[in-house]
């Protein structure tokens, strides 16, 4: 057994090191990994396949909305990213230069994509004429760069993959509710996909996106306590559009310019599952998202009559369209459990002789360890059941520990004990003042996450300087 | 009538100008436009939306033969882009250096991926130990960058789309099998979807690719009788893994080289369907790859039941699959017609009020324009009928194409009266020699296209200098 227990055994207990168990996770569950290149991840077929997974699922909501899917060019000239002056402040200090375009250097230098506000904001100018134009509903799956010095699997690269949605739109009323829309998609599917609640809000002005009017957040809890922004989305009003000289001629002939949006999801997302969900035996991974749902363990590989009802019972699932391997290599048993523990697979399969005499095979759950004897002529509906239950088992977990870790702060000491002594998010009244975000941050490393959309008074006074209270804020540390 | 023909007034007619016709098509169908930056192409909704359905098909039938994706960084370091001699002289005249990161110079300047062999060469290196770990059979859909100095939508352009899978094996027989088999997959791919009939073969040494032992395509004939090179599939042998130090342990302990292969197909595929199968009022779509297959048309939009009538006939169509679009803008029926035909939608649906009191409706195919009165109550078979038989309606007719459009040379003259005179592939016996190549280029600008897998001795001698021929050869003035 001792042999058996060696994966486990590589990574480090999550409560001893948390930084250190996910970095060993992400590693040993084959994840992702370093490149020779700084900066720069490799997405390795188990860490990939969770990003098609989020983008198959994902994709089909945009286009329940009327989404359209399209690929702007990687490069943008500096010119262009410098047309709106916020935007250009918040990115060019972190973009990848291309200077030279074969033997010859550049008469203009080129960013590589940080995002594509401004790529959009000039496809836009050039085929948006009338009111029938709109609203144009753009998205593309892509990936960014932006020059990052330190970086973490999944959290921070230099290069990460994403969406980013781009629409413009006729009025303010439309635009804003779009951005609304869009957030609301983010933090369902993180809830019924990922089994991840959201606190949804928006951002305070200090922490908005680079030109946007308003920014609008999905912000989940890690198990460290430490914050995660999942996904935003931004309202950008009009002021894209004056920059750009993005124009249409209204129903009454009038020059109108457009109210535009952004929006984006990225590889974050599989930080935020490894961090939610995973244990001390490696990753757990909600059944809806995982590329393998179940695995089948032969306990004798030397059995044909074993191996045997191993194939049917594969073929059996897959024919439900349960994703489903078997593991017929020559490792032992323990070896096998132990590597698809550290995979996240949800549901293990075993099938033995005496199993077989019986009749009978047993299931494990991922996360649970809970151990069930089925009759074999049942594995199936039993499987669908169990990957049904799973996934809403894990969702009311990670509801349950959201909930108990969210403190209220009513005065400064109480802020400044609860960032220390209460992992989690912390709720505090806000007057609205930058400087009392700005001494919150100096003093705690806490930031604002985000005004709540559902807000309460719980105070007549902001926590930081007493002054009178504008806003419920969620506060903590922060990925 | 005269204005609803102005859409399809606005293209080029194809035989008087195919390049023109081409670009305007483009265009027209808004598949592709041009961007502010040079050499870079903007996939628009429907452009990209031929090859999301392209990607989806194509993975598919990858991950059918364990193929699994991956994601590599954007950048290549010089020091690793120089590591196989070949290779860095084929590609590093025409990348794109990124030379700054942030505000600070880069000690070593990154290429943007021109293709990625060395950065799988590098992860194969550190992730292949032992035998156990063969084969490695990654893929990856991305985009990559090549300073294109001219450049045409889909076919040409400084940056473009494409999947590229490298794999590393343990033998000789298992690669070059493993070539083969991709080769054939895009080939079965482009015949059983795209309705295009390919020419299989091998590349002479001079046309294959940067590096490689063998370089297999396929190649489709252009309705100008242009060939297209479609899809490539290399066999690298051991070159790569001696450059790279690819290793493994073998059965007996014995340290060996690994054996690679890549292979590709493109967005080029998008510009093979434009120009197989397009006509003189846009383009036409084989109905398996069409992002919408069905368009329904009421041939007036102000009566309530017709429009009900429409509504039902959608949502019927949806439910069994058939990508189906109702046009209910208020343009004039001839309007919607000339738009759908230039979009390439297979099968038109016509529904008006003389037809409802009938209970029929009229379909219409884009490809042959035949009109067919169709029983509303039979109308999804025969939808699915239409489909199916216009889908191997259009192959037949490439094929016929092609086949009409191959002829062979046996003397020099006959040669260069082809070129001249026969637009199609020209089949022709060669020595091997390089300079027999280079003369007929120079004489010609045909270009060997490939080595058919069926050989055959239609003479003795080289049709260039007259040696002893050693292998047929399809020639043709290439895209």
């Amino acid at each position: 057994m001792a042999k058996d227990k060696k994966l486990v055994e590589e990574i480090t207990a999550r409560e001893d090191d948390f930084a250190q168990w996910y970095t060993d996770v992400v590693k040993k569950a084959e994840l992702m990994d370093y490149s020779s290149i700084k900066g720069c991840m490799i997405f390795k077929p188990g860490g990939y396949a969770i990003w098609e997974n989020i983008q198959r699922e994902l994709d089909k909501k945009f286009k329940e909305v009327g989404v359209e899917n399209v690929y702007m060019p990687l490069f943008i000239p500096e010119s262009l990213l410098k047309k709106e002056s916020d935007h250009v402040e918040g990115f060019a200090p972190e973009c990848a230069w291309v200077t030279y375009g074969g033997l010859e250097p550049l008469q203009e230098r080129l960013a590589v994509r940080p995002t594509s506000e401004t790529l959009f904001c000039d496809l836009y100018h050039n085929i948006v004429q009338s009111y029938r134009d709109l609203p144009k509903l753009y998205n593309q799956w892509c990936s960014v760069v932006r020059w990052e010095k330190t970086t973490r699997p999944f959290l921070r690269s230099s290069e990460f993959l994403w969406q980013e949605g781009h629409t413009a739109h006729k009025t303010e009323e439309e635009a804003e509710e779009f951005t609304i829309k869009m957030l609301n998609i983010y933090s369902d599917f993180c809830r019924d996909y990922l089994a991840i609640p959201m606190i949804k809000g928006r951002k305070t002005d200090k922490e908005k996106f680079a030109g946007a009017k308003a920014t609008y957040t999905i912000e989940a809890l890690m198990h460290d306590g430490k914050a995660l922004q999942s996904g935003t989305s931004h309202n950008f009003g009009d002021g894209f559009a004056h920059a750009f000289d993005v124009t249409y001629t209204d129903e009454n002939n009038e020059l109108q310019h457009v109210h535009q949006t952004s929006w984006g999801v990225s590889t974050r997302l599989i930080g935020a599952i490894i961090m939610v969900h995973g244990d001390d035996s490696g990753l757990v991974l909600p059944p809806k998202v995982a590329p393998v749902q179940v695995v089948i363990v032969p306990i004798r590989t030397d059995d044909e009559a074993v191996a045997a009802k191993c194939n049917e019972v594969l073929d059996s699932l897959k024919k439900e369209d349960i994703r489903v391997k078997a593991d017929f290599s020559d490792k032992r048993p323990g070896w096998k459990f132990a590597e698809a523990e550290m995979r996240g697979i949800p549901l293990r399969v075993e099938i033995g002789p005496k199993d077989l005499e019986k009749g009978e095979c047993v299931i494990v759950r991922r996360d649970t360890r809970e151990k069930t004897v089925v009759k074999l002529d049942e594995l199936t509906e039993k499987i669908k059941e169990g990957l049904e239950t799973m996934q809403s088992d894990m969702l009311h977990r990670a509801e349950d520990f959201l909930n108990g870790h969210i403190s209220d702060a009513h005065t400064y000491d109480e802020f400044v004990d609860a960032v220390e002594n209460k992992p989690g998010f912390i709720r505090a009244m806000w007057c609205g003042d930058v400087a009392c975000e700005e001494k919150i941050k100096e003093d705690t490393t806490a930031t604002s996450r985000c005004m709540p959309f559902e807000q309460e008074k719980i105070d007549e006074k902001c926590v930081c300087c007493g002054k009178e209270a504008k806003k419920l804020v969620y506060w903590g540390k922060a990925y």
